[in-house]
């Protein structure tokens, strides 16, 4: 079992509309509304992989029950922590002419004493799992160190931690031990203020990440160890839609990594397990550009893209 | 005590963004969230006026549970019937630089049984009521005659009924006696593609209304019977939110029209009570438009503004 925590759950909505415009009333043609949040999408595919997982994640208000309802319809099983604050709203506007517009709210205002409660929820749930995943944003306003228990704990009961944050966030989950950091490139600068990937995989690395996985679309997805750099490039001419593209990838190198074997932790950082690692997680984020919505993988797909990138050749 | 039907309520949320533009990720920086729809709106300002009221509207899902909640954290009466959809939300993104975006989803598909416990609930409502109030839009994909019961079992029953409807509900509350139809010039054009208001008075009188009252925004209201056309002007210089300018006119005008006095319904058509209703409706539109949310009255500027109405003098 794998515990997915999802610090900033969301209801995403999707409005189609016939041409986006600013500044006048336009008809909402079609309405989709589903539960959002990157980690509750890395835990929609690795259910749909058929491995179980918890996913704790706070919930406040009438938004917060439907999540709650929605996934549990969608066979999730969940940990909600209840809050006060109502779980945030996205709104992305789509038609079929320019980029969709997304507009995200800022996330509740929660609580010390909820954030105790999430990391007393985490605490039950890794008892029975052999990973934990943190992904997706903080609600605005939250202080980054909320995460560093719930990496910091997992990572002392032997568990594979993975924390695909952002911003002062991630600089937490290096320093708290996170044996795979896996930020995209951007938030990898970002956070950093490195000018180059290497250098800012090697800051993440020194101040105590185990391995460093940055995402960086068409370009492939690497993994920095302080010895060791390994590239798996990206599967070519996979068009679709790319939302939740890097959650699965995410899923696809937890999957690989907690995979059943003679491992030691050590071995997260042997090239040849990081090698496949990437592979799953490159598959993985193909096969989701194929399926309309976040959350979901095309498995058919993601069988062929690692025979596909498994004859491109194992690191040298 | 007045009874309010908004056929269509709304979750309308108001996101504050720093510069509206299409096709990017929008962060929001303030997020505000009221029960909306026309009636809802109506219902508020007669409440504010010291009017009971009670709001028949129907409600759905999580959304819906929540316009029901907020309603009566706000004082107001409602008698929900629940519906299986989810009742709709609309959006409105706003800056500081350009005109605001509104989406509008189109709402739950209210069955033909969720209709007849509609109005069931109307009937019940209206027995201890001097007038019945129909407002705003209907859901998208009802048959228009839904409103035709309503509208014909309050008159029968002696109450004054106001519809502010549009399009082809608004000509079925015409053919069902509606004592007032009060759409705004657009949608009196609109629905009965007639070329000047006159003409679509006329039209709506001859289906059977009572009165047509049509709002023109800064150009006025007027009042259309057979025989007489009154007009009042509208306050001049009242600058701020019109959203729900018109749902507070409609307020003002029930108001003046169930005012106690001796009068039998048929004085609804007397240039005398026409001209008092008016001034009423435009200083209760006008005041509206100083708060800056809909659904708020300043009570203070609605004495003032029916004395400055007053001074332009009665029709002759």
């Amino acid at each position: 079992m794998i515990v997915v925590i999802t610090p900033n759950p969301a209801v995403d909505v999707t409005y189609r509309v016939a041409d986006q415009v600013v500044g006048v009333t336009q008809r909402v043609l079609d309405v989709v509304r589903r539960p959002g949040g990157k980690g509750v999408n890395v835990a929609r595919v690795l259910d749909a992989a058929g491995v179980p997982t918890t996913s704790v994640l706070p919930l406040g208000g009438t938004s917060g029950a439907w999540v709650a309802a929605a996934l549990q319809r969608d066979g999730l099983t969940t940990a909600a922590v209840p809050v006060v604050g109502d779980t945030r709203t996205t709104v992305t506007v789509v038609d079929d002419h320019v980029h969709p517009t997304m507009y995200g709210e800022p996330g509740p205002a929660v609580t010390a004493d909820e954030w105790a409660t999430v990391t007393g929820a985490v605490r039950n749930a890794q008892a029975a799992a052999s990973a934990l995943v943190v992904s997706g944003s903080l609600p605005r306003g939250t202080d980054p160190s909320v995460v560093r228990p719930w990496i910091r704990g997992a990572v002392d009961a032997g568990l594979l931690v993975v924390a695909d944050l952002s911003g002062p966030s991630l600089l937490e989950a290096a320093a708290a031990g996170a044996t795979v950091c896996k930020p995209n490139r951007e938030e990898l600068l970002d956070a950093t203020g490195a000018r180059d990937e290497r250098s800012g995989a090697l800051d993440l690395l020194a101040r105590g990440a185990g391995v460093v996985v940055v995402s960086a679309g068409s370009a492939g997805i690497t993994a920095h160890t302080p010895d060791a750099v390994v590239t798996v490039p990206a599967v070519p001419n996979v068009h679709g839609n790319p939302t939740g593209a890097g959650d699965a990838a995410t899923a696809g190198l937890v999957l690989a990594l907690t995979a059943p074997g003679p491992r030691t932790a050590a071995d997260v950082t042997a090239p040849d397990v990081l090698h496949r690692a990437l592979v799953s997680a490159a598959a993985y984020g193909a096969a989701a550009v194929l399926r309309p919505v976040a959350g979901e993988v095309d498995l058919a797909a993601v069988d062929r893209f690692t025979t596909q990138l498994d004859r491109t050749g194992s690191p040298t």
